[in-house]
């Protein structure tokens, strides 16, 4: 950050007034601009004991597989959020059932929130951030080729869970 | 969002390219400034089957009772940033003892993360965002006098938590 969003005008960094950290400041119209860590929503979505793993058709991490996960958007709820990217990546139409897991990511500055989900039609294919998707079995999840270490933890959470369901 | 924060020439409203949302485009850089619900976390800390309510004085809802909670800032995880508000708030040390609730308010575009906490020594203080705080029982909340319906939320959540695993 290097100009005022509000009036064009160089910041700089320093402590404002009764706070303990640096923000950037203003120095036309003394605007503190604060910058806050960003939410990821996603869903662990199941039909039939399987579930939905989409290809990155993007950056990074181009051709491995995730779960449906993306920003969250002004105007939405966690959930909602959740929903839509669900669409977005695999046309998929899911229900949310409760939440997975949360994870704090301190060196990409995001929280992570996933969510447990049932597919409502198996009929899925890939969006446009998508080169393909599939519905794998709890036993056949690519663990080599996985994107994002958030995924691996979501997936074995999700084993974890389901072991103890089972048990219990 | 008026101007863009990396050059400072105007930005303007649009789809971008592949995108299905009015973003703020700069005019000169093309920078796509994304702009995202925020994060507030908080924790019901319990000490002798009591809880930590602090009153505000700050704007919004000044001598509102309040659970210890507020933005989340970069460089924490949302544990650590419940841990730092109890202390800013009530010079209350605590331990996260887990998750409480989520709850995403769309109107104003936050996604407030609630912990369960105990506090490790029950001398708590006023910080400079409390004008007093105090250690009450489950029976004694003031619920006419709390600042925020998410506050209230939360709190009736953990009551429930109680009562089934009391009956549980
Ligand atoms: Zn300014
Ligand atoms: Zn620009």
């Amino acid at each position: 950050m290097r100009f005022c969003s509000s009036c064009g005008q160089p910041v700089a960094k320093m402590i404002p007034k009764g706070d303990e950290r640096e923000r950037f400041v203003c120095l036309g119209c003394a605007t503190i601009h604060y910058v806050n860590p960003k939410i990821v929503v996603g869903a662990l979505c199941v039909h039939e004991d399987r579930i939905l793993l989409c290809r990155r058709a993007i950056e990074p991490r181009v051709g491995f597989w995730t779960l449906p996960a993306g920003f969250m958007e002004l105007g939405e709820t966690a959930e909602e959020g959740a929903v839509r990217e669900a669409m977005e990546e695999a046309n998929a139409k899911i229900a949310i059932d409760g939440l997975l897991a949360i994870y704090s990511i301190k060196r990409i500055d995001q929280v992570q929130i996933f969510y447990h989900a049932r597919l409502l039609d198996p009929a899925v294919s890939p969006g446009v951030e998508s080169q393909a998707v599939m519905l794998v079995g709890f036993d056949a999840i690519p663990w080599d080729e996985l994107a994002f270490p958030s995924v691996e933890w979501a997936l074995r959470r999700a084993i974890e869970l389901r072991q103890q369901a089972r048990a219990g």
